[in-house]
């Protein structure tokens, strides 16, 4: 199978954005930026655009390198590029650092004009809806009156499905990855262990960190230790990590004994070292509010009538965050509406984490849809 | 179906051991107390003793209620009175607070004669043969050359399991409930985030907290919310909280919105307000390193060859921490070696804490069993 190459080198670009948007939560935005990025060309029709939602911990940068930065591959490169499954030969890729983000866009650590210092806790919480509106603006400022695809992975899975409620005559295809129409008990009470750990690290200081020179270092590696854990499947951690030793006997004692610490703790690290905590807070709470069905009273099918688009549902075996079930309660309502909607469920190992991997039978799902796709 | 009485009043009592005790790490302890309580009555051939060994946060009042406070029911009364399944009409029951913990027995907050001061971080690390071990040295003070049964769920199950290889001709039968041969890598990743929320405490002091007067209560508290989670059934969750509310509306903030936040809370602060963090951390890693098939290289069934126990095998189908999958193993191995095992997978709906709960088919396959227990 021809797996395509990278589109190379990128280069982000921003928009600023001066109407205020009134949020989900009656909150006001005066105004705001958003960073993003463009793959490919928009066509004369502007009927090739697609946009790329990214996920709790993603942004803007999906495929290609920053000149700058020779580590610095896209997300989701291995499947944007030419002759990659969202092949840039086809289409105009959109890509974007959503709103209360830590990556270029306005969020909780740019200044606040009100105060002149970072917003911190102060910066309005987001819902999904709000993430879709700003988006529509970037695609107003673009030129683009509708998306051929709209596309995401997990929370990025949530917005593509949002957006063919909110902007149903803008969306003609959705592709809704590893994703669910709600999150459970579960998945809120792993969030809430969350946010915990950064909340009551002793150096959140209410969410004014930055003010304080101090940073919350502590929860939100822990925060993302965990997160870790509900994003690999069960086996696929038996298989890579198993019980092994790192230094082959047991110390005794609460340094690292067994590899998996090793990698978790370097994935917590890692990430705590550049992520923003006030970010993730609210990313984890946009997915808690996630629920398109509280307007149609609870009743999902209800609340997707409006949408018009296509729908590709894909979910995988392995992953038990948002398993294949909860995709299949979006495919049930698109069909009880006579909707138009395909659904793979795909036998990768690495659980919710799967969205991301260079999966040879989804990909080959993703370039199948894409490719019927007409522009 | 009579579901019998609690046993009433009980008072613990205190036993100390003077004889060195060389652990499985390594390190040695001089001597040590264990507290325990017992129901019911040791008749004269000594032959109708039970073990019934604790889990994680577990201690010695597994029955009836202490003098001096009407909230003290013992954490498994319900299975343990005249005419319950665990009759003490029938048998003498034995529950110890086992080394290392922080209900009396000797643990990280006793003082340790070297320095005068607590043990905190000095206090040796334990395996489940330990406890065993130590619990060896009670039968011997109680008179008790065999037990009738030894009994637990989760990390009692898997006491109840060792002492069948480590004592064979000491136990007659063993009640492994809810438990699992030895922990995968999710299992340990998960106790691994516990531990690194005590560990990275400020309050921690490198687990010398008492002589700083302070409390790693922020660690425990999420250690503890975090084990909740992994104790509940899925399904169980979404039933009993789903995406209640707290105040009707979301408020779009960071403090309780959703009921199952709130009870994760609770459940947390409860916790962190009595429990030993340092027994938190020793008891943890006591079950990371279970695994007794290492001692016949991997083998489970060649490590129990040496059991002449009869075994009943009991696992819950909503439990996902140590799913029927794990208990499966035990009895395979077991099977392997034409050994004596029953096994019985009950639909309880309430996860890994199935093993505490009242449930009448549970009860009663405990009760069938018991009942043919001869002494």
């Amino acid at each position: 199978m021809d797996t395509g190459s990278s589109i190379g080198l990128v280069a982000p670009q921003s928009a600023h954005f001066s109407t205020p948007l009134t949020l989900r939560s009656g909150a006001m935005m005066p105004a705001f930026d958003l960073v993003y990025e463009t793959y490919g060309t928009l066509n004369a029709a502007k009927s090739n655009a697609v946009l790329v939602c990214h996920a709790l911990s993603g942004h803007h940068h999906v495929a290609g390198l920053h000149a700058d930065n020779p580590d610095s591959l896209g997300w989701w490169d291995n499947i944007v590029g030419p002759g990659r499954p969202l092949d840039t030969d086809k289409f105009f890729i959109v890509g974007v650092n959503n709103l209360g983000g830590c990556h270029g866009s306005t969020g909780p650590s740019s200044i606040n004009p009100v105060t002149g210092k970072p917003w911190g806790s102060d910066f309005p919480l987001m819902a999904v809806v709000d993430w879709v509106r700003t988006q529509a603006r970037l695609a107003d400022l673009l030129g683009i009156e509708s998306w051929a695809v709209v596309m995401g992975g997990s929370l990025g899975g949530m917005q593509a499905l949002r957006w063919t409620i909110t902007f149903p005559e803008r969306v003609r295809h959705a592709l809704v990855i590893a994703a669910a129409p709600k999150l459970t008990a579960q998945n809120i009470a792993f969030n809430d262990v969350a946010r915990q750990a950064i909340l009551t690290d002793p150096d959140f200081h209410g969410g004014h960190y930055y003010a304080h020179g101090t940073y919350p270092q502590r929860g939100l590696r822990l925060a993302r230790m965990l997160g870790h854990i509900t994003y690999l499947g069960d086996q696929q951690m038996d298989q890579r990590f198993g019980r092994e030793l790192r230094n082959g006997a047991f110390s005794f004692g609460y340094d690292v004994e067994f590899e998996v610490e090793s990698y978790l703790h370097h994935q917590g690290d890692k990430f705590a070292g550049f992520f923003d905590a006030n970010t993730y807070l609210l990313m984890t709470r946009a997915l808690d509010y996630f629920d398109p069905a509280r307007e149609g009273n609870g009743d999902l099918a209800a609340a997707l009538k409006k949408a018009s688009a296509r729908f590709l549902v894909t979910a995988f075996s392995s992953d038990w965050r948002f398993s294949p079930a909860r995709s299949k309660e979006i495919v049930h309502a698109l069909l009880k509406n006579g909707q138009d909607v395909s659904y793979a469920e795909l036998d990768c190992p690495y659980g919710h984490d799967s969205f991301l991997m260079p999966d040879p039978d989804y990909h080959a799902v993703i370039r199948a849809y894409l490719d019927r796709v007409k522009l």
